[in-house]
């Protein structure tokens, strides 16, 4: 019985891993191979290439926020015991959010440094509201549930919503800001990637 | 011997989850960047965004279709004991239809609210009546080959079976009622894909 | 030991796996979206959806060859009881030729009932041609290097041998034939695939 | 608990392969079928085709460029017996340098035997120079962390480290041979990987 349980919990988290696999993957097709009539010469080429800049920051910011989304769902699975049906649609739902994350990420690298790109970068960092909402809904549904293993520590439990809730007020904050002036906005969201990939290094290393 | 053949289950079921994944991510890809002609300022941007909401109706509906196509064909192979080979030509036609949606889906994407919604969404909802098909081959196959677990009980057998010609009769409906009015024909598979979200929580939970 | 061995096959298994998974959902990429612009109304769009069946037919063959392909990976594979460096080049050949195979069938799909065509044909069945001599190397290499199980009797291997060797001929006629009627040497590449589809039912059932 | 770091380390391989497997598959999107207007009959089509020998070209070299780093990583992380939070990161920004290599593929593919190949070739060559050092820090890491199983014998990684500072200066003179001949940059990068693939062969066969 154990053994159907843990198998189950290893075919969701491989759909998952294939699902983030493919949009971290998918992120890539958002560079656009500048035309050769706009490119005739070397110099003209590289020009072309320097124009891109936004297309090289959309592309590292979002595969740095889908890398440490990879990561969190994977540390949040080892205190998984179990999955059942209602947890497989919440953790679609999830899922869905980090497939769409290659539009905006687009939508970012075409608009950003030219007439536009509050709105552009207002919506790249309200779909991540979404996006810790979803985590937010998966983590009250694991606990709600009781799907997860019970040698969990509750300050642990606590310490992951707090972590959560920050997030969450960091990314409106960031949507917000970013209405007013992209870059800060976008920065703000940088800001706290780095963070929690430095912060991991401490609590878990 | 035994495990010789629990392996090829999973290598099975590793190939498909693979497919299910590829295609439900692809579904992003449907969604196209506003022209920055289109879009010279803030506010013509959010406009240009709003104006896609037939690509997030599109991308939400068949994120969810194949969301539970993936749970269905999960919960199916839990009951299932061995594959031939016959087996995996009929779950590879299976999974020739689930990479097909994105086509369907863009499509609806294109026309939804336009001149020729209609055919877009009997298209759409015939896609599905294919699918309910496939499904319905490959439960066939399962049962008649012998290659379940002996333990299934025949009501639940009866009970999938019954399943899967109710989906099938609605998307027929959901198709002919497209000719005649697109929206009425997605919100009828829209209401199908809810049902069985929330029919399976109660049944599983 | 002996688990180290086993480990190993299961991560070139599975990323082989992933790519037969991605290459194949990837054909779908090659639909085309009819323009709003040549389809105005329902009528029209029908008809335009119609105007694909070259899609449709390229799509469906290749969805079948690549299907054939990994069962017939998969059914190989069980033969294989390690691998080596050399081998997991041949096997990378191999892929290399399996990731290409969504060219030859856009091509196919963008020429088929047009001027053109019977290079098209001919192009598409000369992949094959490539493919099948891939295959051949792969399993030359498996019995050069000592990989199988000591168990494979020799007239399975045999029968294995003779089976490519028809393969590689008929694709070499399809490709010909191609040249002169494209038709006729696509369907001669569909029919063996029918044909091979059929035999594994006989053979392994 | 040894179990449990075992199957962490399968996780990571897992995702690293399924984007290793994704980066390598997507090269294909690079080749762009000829337009039929530009092929209007079976000779010009054969023409057309023939001037693709630049995507044939860079398709080539980026898939057994990706091929090398997978089987790398997959010898590497034989050596490898944990992984903790930091080494995720390291693993994960080697995986962004994986998954852009299909970016200078495609303006390899569009610039190589035009004005501007020079520029593209250096491009092209200067990304594997970045490649190459994150499997410099992925190593490092590995090293420095301690998370190699002990048994690894000190020679073996300080032939590691030898291969490693070879590549990095063969690609650092490829990049500044392409600024002046790009074909020449290109043969390098080529004839370190042949020369990869058939070490390879000696040392572990």
């Amino acid at each position: 019985m154990t053994e159907t349980v843990e198998r189950e919990t290893g075919r969701v988290e491989a759909f998952s891993d294939g699902v983030f696999a493919i949009a971290i993957t998918l992120l890539v097709l958002e560079f656009k191979v500048p035309h050769r009539s706009a490119a005739p010469n070397d110099a003209a080429l590289w020009a072309s290439l320097a124009q891109l800049w936004p297309s090289f920051v959309a592309f590292t910011g979002s595969f740095i926020a889908i890398l440490i989304m990879w990561i969190s769902h994977h540390g949040l699975f080892r205190m998984v015991h179990r999955v059942d049906t209602p947890f497989l649609y919440v953790n679609g739902f999830m899922l869905l959010m980090v497939t769409f994350v290659p539009f905006p990420t687009a939508v970012l690298a075409e608009y950003l440094g030219h007439p536009g790109e509050r709105a552009a970068a207002a919506f790249y960092c309200g779909t991540f509201v979404l996006v810790s909402t979803t985590y937010q809904l998966w983590w009250w549904t694991a606990c709600r549930r009781r799907l997860l293993k019970t040698n969990v520590p509750p300050e642990h439990i606590a310490r992951i919503w707090k972590s959560y809730r920050f997030g969450f007020v960091v990314y409106v904050a960031a949507a917000l800001l970013a209405f007013w002036h992209a870059a800060l906005g976008l920065g703000l969201c940088l800001s706290l990637w780095f963070y929690w990939a430095l912060l991991s290094r401490r609590t878990e290393a």
